[in-house]
């Protein structure tokens, strides 16, 4: 910011760059909506009031005028857009900045998927503030890309000196019982910030205490009212989430009251493409949260609380010498973006990012995906035995799985049981580990798919050994993605090429392939309404209750792998 | 802290170090009152809850625990006590931490007061984040002992990482005219921190909107409810004072509700040391703030709300992991601390700290009074003029003053106009600065101070020059201090030997001591209640309406020199 044309503009000696005229104006310091003019210079918000005088001029009369929206935490990579167009889709439904955790692209490509990331948003018309991921890889038991210790958080801090915290603490069980690698982690961090994310899902009482005394700013876990009450109450931040996996909104917002609602902020976490198209993020929650909540305070929950949490200086706010990053609508009702002001910046209109931001290429995070030959290792040979076996039981819509046990006969039989594996997919070790999944449905081909939380190895589910291998063959073309395979023909496919987690087209144009994906997936005969979300998580095994990994299938509760027959555990 | 033992502690693992049993614990994070047990170890809270195992435990059944009291902006110089006695005084009634701008000492010492005051206060049971001196001298129009700009400022934060702010930003005109030296320092604080406290008294409308714009981030001047609302919608954050200089509470408390009460925070500026040890410092403003505010908002507003303003992480609130500064009181009406614990430890009970702070010799402040050779500097010919004096006339109770126009020899006639002078006392130039004052009534003797705003030069008020001498010769004695003198005789002194503006005695006998001087300017026919402050903010030429410097008498609304005599502007 030039101080100096700021001052001059504020005090009414120069005219200002753009004049916002006549709006009603939402004020999160005092609370109130001011009817009043706006100015705008370098940038920057230069004054509030009776301001007159400037190059251009938008009439605004009638309209509301909001900060920016802040996400205060979200995997931009859930999205499956690179920063390019993420920044477009955000933009367009009013998101100005957001405090996100990369830590899907550091499991896969180290630091050098920091690195990608931090510099990719370098002259972006959207703010990134990157937390540091703290655990990479989310368990000892799978095998990702990188691992994160002391070290790697000292060099990342270095590299995004504006990073606001280290990144959700997952660990909850190695922070309640003090693992030293653990504090070490969280030492490295507090060299750079005091701020560390919390994630806490169901922790109570005691465990929650000592997992809050070590010194956790934020919770984003809970899922009923009484959860976050009692997060609240240890100091904790509360980031309501309402995103596209998990929404927590309405069993949270009755919680919040005027005595303590500079503690709540809102998230997203994750977002998938075509949510973020049609309804936003932040504008999303802030449209739901209003029926409940007076919608000044939703407006703070959305705009200066995370930017005051993360210290996200002069932002988040309409006043001198903030960024004049600014939301235009027509009510407190919708929150549908009319206008999105940028710093300083005309950059959507209507709910549409107004050109094209050029993509920009980054050899570290490309080819990152390498097979292993699978020959038969995907097979299975259930008919010949007598023996039990365990299956993973997805449930339609949720990212909890349950164990069943079933006898390998019976299992041959079931047309719902099919085949799952997950592939290391980094060139580490080649591991592949077969398994059985129920509730896809009587599959009549294969699905694959290179987002696989969080270490993000291939996984693979499908009626036949051959099905899946060919389905592992279409995502690995294009450098990862995620496809849809019947017999020998790919029905469909999304590259994702970038950490095979990113695809560098439009937001629209992702979320339109994501879409026929899930239509393809419906023609093999598949049941859930979102496959590959659902996959997404099969081996991801902090989630109860048995999940797959590289390294074989994880009874959570016992936090130790298990073998597939019930008879070598 | 050590991690390990607090989360060994807080998971139930460990037995507390002290446990305070039964209490009615305010939550300033839920705003509920909550009955429950607090475990504390290491100098940390590890709990909140049903803890039962400690090595020591209270029982505070009955009471409440609050989080230790912070002033979020004070000069401790003006309590004239050295920060051993401070720290006594103040946990007494429970501050355990300040924010504190020394540029008392700073224009007295230079960066030489700021290392002293920040060393000074390490191992002390008080914590004082010293803000960084924005404007040493205050104007160009006196001389001070040492001058701040850009590279001291930039030394300052080295020599104190930890200082959360700029400190108070006096010169608005400088920053609405975009002054480059100004401008300078501002950018010079930015490479350390974001925060700059603002001090824009009666500034409204555009001059204030270019003031905030430059990036102030608090203000503590505003005296009326309009002006805090106006400076409210801007982003500043409110600093409610009530110390015993200046009492705004009554006239800004109305602004605050639910909607806003976070943007506020409590402080008292300047407190005299009889009010620091007859009621405390912020304790003595919540007292007040609850008639008309809820509670828990005005624990809030004296805990949680400067903590996270000035980032003082860990602090204002009873949660795990933050510090164990904590104030057990009866009720929630007249905020008497019955005990107060600071970092883990009990150092006072019923209003007294328990034990004596040893006191700590430093030269580096000692010996800063040097006055040149008065000879007749200090007479005025009155009698023989026929021309026309400006006279200061001071206003009872008031910082600010009045000219008053009088012929020479009816001033003469006017036994309440006495002489006035500033000594240059830093040995810079040896300037004399002789006048005339109103309103102090018909003195017997002379008053001398060391104490005069802000670069504390000698200030003298007397009826006869040889009295004056005799007067400046008292203080300069002990180094500096407070003297009344009559003839030849010193009735009372009170030495400040360090920087000419603390005493190293306790804040009882220092408050003793003052009280006599009061006594005994009233002997010698002092009007005014308390002549040592009135005297203190003579000099200082940024109050309207005249004021007198070591270089002359100053015209505040013209802000320049002018003469004595009304003839030789």
């Amino acid at each position: 910011m030039n101080h100096f044309r700021v001052i001059e503009v504020a005090a009414g000696r120069q005219p200002a760059d753009l004049l916002l005229r006549g709006a009603r104006v939402v004020n999160v310091f005092s609370g109130e909506i001011q009817h009043s003019n706006v100015a705008l210079v370098d940038g920057a918000i230069a004054g509030v009031g009776d301001y007159r005088q400037a190059k251009e001029e938008i009439n605004l009369e009638g309209q509301y005028i909001l900060p920016g929206f802040i996400d205060g935490h979200i995997h931009i990579e859930s999205t499956m857009l690179t920063p390019e167009g993420f920044a477009e889709a955000a933009l367009a439904h009013g998101t100005t900045a957001v405090v996100a955790d990369p830590h899907e692209i550091v499991n896969v490509c180290g630091l050098d998927g920091f690195r990608y990331m931090v510099e990719a948003f370098q002259g972006l018309p959207l703010d990134a503030y990157f937390t540091v991921p703290s655990c990479v890889p989310a368990t000892p038991m799978e095998t990702s890309g990188s691992s994160v210790g002391g070290e790697e958080i000292r060099e990342a801090f270095k590299i995004h000196p504006s990073s606001p915290a280290l990144g959700e603490m997952m660990n909850y069980p190695g922070v309640i019982h003090g693992d030293s690698k653990v504090l070490e982690i969280m030492r490295a961090s507090l060299e750079f910030t005091p701020l560390i994310d919390g994630h806490a899902p169901t922790l109570r009482g005691k465990e929650l205490m000592a997992y809050a005394a070590a010194g956790m700013s934020t919770d984003h876990e809970s899922i009923s009212a009484e959860e976050a009450r009692e997060k609240l109450c240890l100091g904790l931040r509360i980031a309501i989430r309402e995103g596209s996996a998990a929404r927590n909104l309405k069993d949270l917002l009755p919680v919040v009251n005027q005595l303590n609602h500079e503690n709540f902020f809102f998230c997203c976490d994750d977002r998938h493409p075509g949510d973020l198209v049609d309804e936003g993020g932040v504008a999303a929650i802030l449209r739901k949260a209003v029926s409940s909540l007076d919608p000044v305070v939703a407006v703070k929950l959305a705009t200066i609380n995370p930017a005051r949490h993360y210290r996200l200086d002069r932002r988040g706010g309409i006043a001198p010498g903030y960024r004049a990053d600014l939301v235009v609508v027509n009510n407190l009702k919708d929150f549908q973006a009319k206008l999105v002001i940028k710093d300083g910046t005309l950059v959507a209109r209507d709910g549409r990012y107004l050109g094209n931001i050029p993509r920009r290429e980054d050899q570290r995070v490309k080819n990152t995906v390498s097979l292993p030959h699978l020959g038969d290792k995907l097979e299975l040979k259930l008919s010949e035995s007598k023996r039990r076996v365990r299956v993973i039981e997805v449930v339609p819509g949720q990212i909890f799985t349950r164990q069943k046990l079933m006898d390998a006969r019976e299992a041959a039989a079931d047309e719902d049981v099919n085949l799952a594996a997950v592939v290391e997919r980094h060139g580490k070790n080649g591991n592949v580990s077969p398994c059985l999944v129920k509730g896809f449905g009587a599959l009549q081909g294969a699905l694959a798919s290179t987002v696989a939380h969080d270490s993000h190895n291939l996984i693979l589910v499908g009626r036949s050994p051959h099905e899946m291998e060919q389905a592992a063959r279409a995502v690995t073309d294009s450098g990862g993605g995620l496809a849809v395979v019947k017999e020998d023909r790919t029905l469909c496919r999304l590259p994702l090429p970038v950490a095979g987690l990113m695809s560098d087209r439009s937001a629209v144009k992702v979320s339109e392939l994501h879409e026929k994906l899930q239509e393809a997936s419906r023609e093999i005969g598949c049941l859930l309404e979102e496959p590959f979300m659902t996959m997404s998580f099969l081996a991801l095994p902090v989630i109860p209750e048995l999940k797959i990994t590289d390294r074989g299938l994880v009874d959570v509760q016992s936090f130790s792998l298990v073998g597939l027959w019930l008879d070598e555990t």
